[in-house]
């Protein structure tokens, strides 16, 4: 019985005025020159997360770190995960962006990998092997668990528009997570994506006190009104989450204050969390 | 138009009379306890794994790798991925079983640090997101993608068997995989668990020649003669994994010849494969 989590995110999101979480997806080929020619690099993306974490994190009450841009550099990309993890204000919520689904047995082992080697607070998991994938996770306690329900990719209707018993299989899996919230309230959530804002209205209709992670905001086109005006209402928190637009908002030598100045615009586009 | 990878296995199937996979999933609570005594916990499973590795090669045709036993283990379970990769002979197929699945812009990245970054020749990804999150892995020349269709698991069942459009959602997938992998031939392929063999059956006459990478045999309870029976075709190769069985069938200081004899007598069970 622990919504201390979203008493937590309420409090952060009061306090700054910001519903924003900002994605850290640091793409070597998309770093500031002049990092690169500085360092080799791990140590590229080591300076540039601390300088974006530090610059925006006034502006965010959640920072979301996309595990693939990590593995890509082995070894090094854990240890940096672990940085940016300490890196990560006090008033921030850190989430693992890292999409894990695996059979009970496996899925504790990734449970204990995000929320206890690399202590992080929040994960994103994949819904397709049902809830032995996705109860180890909410077994840990003060920890956010995000199943992907519509996701903001365009083949996100592949599977998650077809129909199935009268409805579409990302209202089933709405309806999955939230039953099994029922034995861990406050400690699951979905993942709707912003360029989707009918589905996600649906959503929010179906699961009004479901906390919403939503990607899609920025690069991939989601309208921050629209998704605001379907996602929050009082009852129902949202996060959501732009990275290319705020990350790659300069590659010039104050890349940091483009990437502030772009989170604060943002931030203020998609107003204010609606006090519960 | 690569279907290498294909021959490649057929190749070390025949050679070895043959379809079993060997799992690695190392859990610090079962390894043997000399090498606990012996080793702090990151030398203890590089002592585990190189044995086990060593002593089944002989009847596996290919070793498939449980990343959430690595990933709990941080940065260093990282290293031992890679030594576990440069540890497997020639003769078997490195298969990182990682269940990824995210946009195409991420999706990339984590095919990235599975077949380069890792070295592995083949995956296990997650369909929920669509061809988006499955055709980036297809890209890679030489590689083998499994994607999720029906798994072994019980909650399997929370979406895979739901009908949609006439047929379970396990069956849309196969659908998808199929066309996928025209622009792909012989680098896509279906995950089908053991444990569910009429499902498997149904699969297979779907996608009579998708390779079928078949986990659940041992320890999830899967029968090996009712699973080939439906699995293996002359025209369908099937990958038979298992992995406690084989890794804790002992925990004395000779638990790698236990595994040996286990691994062994699973291949004798499931039989040779089929000439093509």
């Amino acid at each position: 019985m622990d919504a201390a989590v979203i008493e937590r995110i309420r409090t952060i999101q009061s306090a700054k005025h910001s519903v924003l979480c900002v994605g850290l997806d640091p793409d070597p080929a998309r770093l500031p020159p002049h990092l690169l020619a500085q360092y080799a690099l791990p140590d590229a993306i080591r300076a540039f997360q601390r300088a974006i974490i530090a610059a925006t994190a006034p502006f965010a009450c959640a920072f979301k770190v996309n595990f693939a841009f990590y593995e890509a550099l082995g070894a090094d990309g854990w240890t940096l995960l672990s940085e940016a993890r300490a890196q990560m204000p006090a008033d921030t919520l850190a989430i693992a962006d890292a999409k894990r689904g695996d059979i009970g047995n496996t899925a504790r082992f990734y449970a204990r990998s995000i929320f206890e080697q690399l202590g992080y607070e929040a994960i994103t998991v994949a819904p397709y092997m049902g809830r032995d994938a996705v109860l180890p996770f909410l077994e840990h306690a003060g920890t956010l668990t995000f199943v992907l329900a519509r996701t903001s990719n365009p083949s996100g209707t592949d599977l998650q528009t077809l129909q199935a018993d009268g409805r579409p299989i990302y209202q089933q899996v709405a309806h999955h997570v939230a039953q099994w919230n029922q034995d861990a309230p406050g400690q699951a959530g979905l993942v709707a994506g912003a360029t989707q804002p009918d589905d996600v209205r649906a959503l929010r209709a179906a699961c009004p006190s479901l906390p919403f992670l939503i990607p899609g905001v920025g690069a991939q086109g989601g309208d921050p009104i629209a998704i605001m005006d379907a996602a929050q209402t009082a009852e129902g928190l949202v996060l959501v989450n732009s990275s290319r637009s705020i990350l790659y908002a300069s590659r010039g030598p104050n890349f940091a204050d483009h990437a502030a100045q772009q989170a604060a615009s943002l931030a203020t586009a998609l107003g204010p969390p609606t006090a519960a």
